[in-house]
């Protein structure tokens, strides 16, 4: 952990993922779940505003992207930009740590996608060999 | 994509895990998941029997350990082995690509793990805020 001058519930603890109750979990939760992983990463290219993040986060409802964004805001990774304008104008970006995070997310993103005809001929010889 | 000689459904298409219908967002649904994530990232430590990895990946049901393990197998991230001893000791492992996957995870992890306070620092300002 980092030292930290004030007093925050996990000073004085490592923090393990691997424990139930460990906050760090939740962390976890919140950026590699489906939705956040693809808003954070789509935030990494460039802040956007609510209905173009929605259009480039392909099949995510409005109702979804909202929370995802509001959870997101809240662990500090996400920036929500009201630019006073008529109408406002409301941009999300990401914070220095929503960035780093982003970046670990982009890595994975990029094995995965390149991986997909592996990942398909393994399941197609699981199915075969089961059937 | 790697280049491949087979006639999988993907080939000639660069998989993007921003459109909808790409199975690359299958599979980071299946490796980013909690359960997903905290099983491949335990498996990278050393094979496990099924009761062992119970026991690392705190707070798992036995339920949903078989599912994982069932989905990681399919995907060809995991391989279940069937050593012969009477009772038959069963062993999970990673394949090549799955340590891939893993070690993107792990950094993940340690990323958030040394962000807990950060984080929990960002939550209290919102909710602060917020009241």
């Amino acid at each position: 952990m980092e030292s930290d001058d004030t007093n925050g519930p996990t000073d004085d603890l490592v923090a393990d993922v691997f424990a139930r109750d460990c906050p760090s979990r939740t962390i976890v939760d919140h950026v590699a779940s489906k939705w956040g992983t693809l808003a954070l990463v789509a935030l990494a290219e460039s802040p956007y505003r609510f209905n173009a993040l929605r259009r480039r986060v392909d099949g995510i409802s409005e109702k979804m992207l909202s929370q995802t964004l509001h959870t997101l805001e809240r662990d500090g990774m996400v920036v929500r930009d009201v630019q006073s304008a008529i109408p406002p104008r409301v941009e999300y970006s990401l914070t220095d740590l929503g960035a780093q995070v982003a970046a670990r997310l982009r890595d994975l993103i990029e094995l995965v996608e390149g991986s997909v005809n592996e990942v398909i001929q393994a399941r197609n010889h699981h199915d075969s060999s089961a059937a």
